[in-house]
């Protein structure tokens, strides 16, 4: 008999997704990244344009100007790794419900192999520089990245208690109607 | 030993989501809508404001009210349920990438429980008669809906030969550099 709760440790992995920006220096073997990155890839998106082009980046350097670039994406610095996304640049809405899917799968995969990640929401100043910086062309937007990496073993400890993070499901949920 | 590869049904599952629109009549018992709202709620969001609330629709005749009130959601009217998704009205730019990132978990929740789901976008003409419908207060945004049930068999079926729905990795991946 197969496991009767098939899906119950992928909904769990789920829950447990959080914010992780403090790295150990130990690489990500390549070979969690393209699990990674297989799993955006098949990522939906609207009438599937799959309008992204994601940048890996681990040189130090570059990881350390990219955080120069932009205010508050800092812990890229310190990374193992970021993924970049670059969006087609078309419209804006759509392309942005369909970065923020992609990004979540990210989050999502990475904590599924063990690893730490944290959003970096390059502002809308830091893109240029951080654009240019990485050779992408006019007219693509750059706005997402993730950071990637293991955790240290502090950041490692939940920071809230459990529960205490969200607000509980039933302010959050109604049937069938508002209210 | 514990399993030695514990991410990997979960990355294995997330690979496979697929838009499904074609659902049997049989209801999506509560408890498993419970499990994909909890998915919901720890969903991580600009600042942690968790601006959404969800509201849960069973009742045939509102999930076929909803399908005439925009056009390209009619697969809500044969849905067991649908998960409307009510964003708070702020920003929208970090509104609508916190809303792809809530909807891909729905998404990703429900395959992993056995479930079908189509995301429903409600165009801009008929987001203000969907939101009359349920009740939403003024100044608050109604976009995304997400259908749910359990697949007809014909449904099941994959519609695509594997690989070929979306651009190889190789076209999608950069190291570095954009070019």
């Amino acid at each position: 008999m197969t496991d009767p709760e098939p899906g119950r440790p992928l909904l769990r992995t789920m829950r447990r997704v959080r914010s992780v920006r403090s790295f150990r220096p130990d690489p990500v073997p390549d070979a969690l990244l393209t699990e990674i990155l297989e799993v955006a890839r098949w990522t939906g998106s609207g009438s599937n344009r799959q309008p992204w082009t994601f940048i890996v980046v681990r040189e130090p350097a570059t990881l350390g100007a990219i955080a120069a670039a932009s205010p508050n994406v800092g812990h890229v610095a310190g990374a193992a790794a970021a993924i970049v996304i670059v969006m087609d640049g078309g419209m804006p809405e759509i392309e942005t419900f369909d970065e923020g899917r992609v990004t979540e799968r990210i989050l999502v995969a990475a904590t599924a192999l063990g690893l730490a990640s944290a959003i970096g929401w390059i502002m809308s100043g830091g893109a240029a520089a951080v654009g240019a910086l990485l050779g992408v062309p006019e007219g693509r937007r750059v706005r997402t990245l993730v950071s990637l990496g293991y955790p240290t073993e502090e950041a490692s400890r939940p920071k809230s208690a459990p529960g205490a993070a969200r607000r509980p499901l039933a302010e959050m949920v109604r049937f069938e109607r508002f209210s």
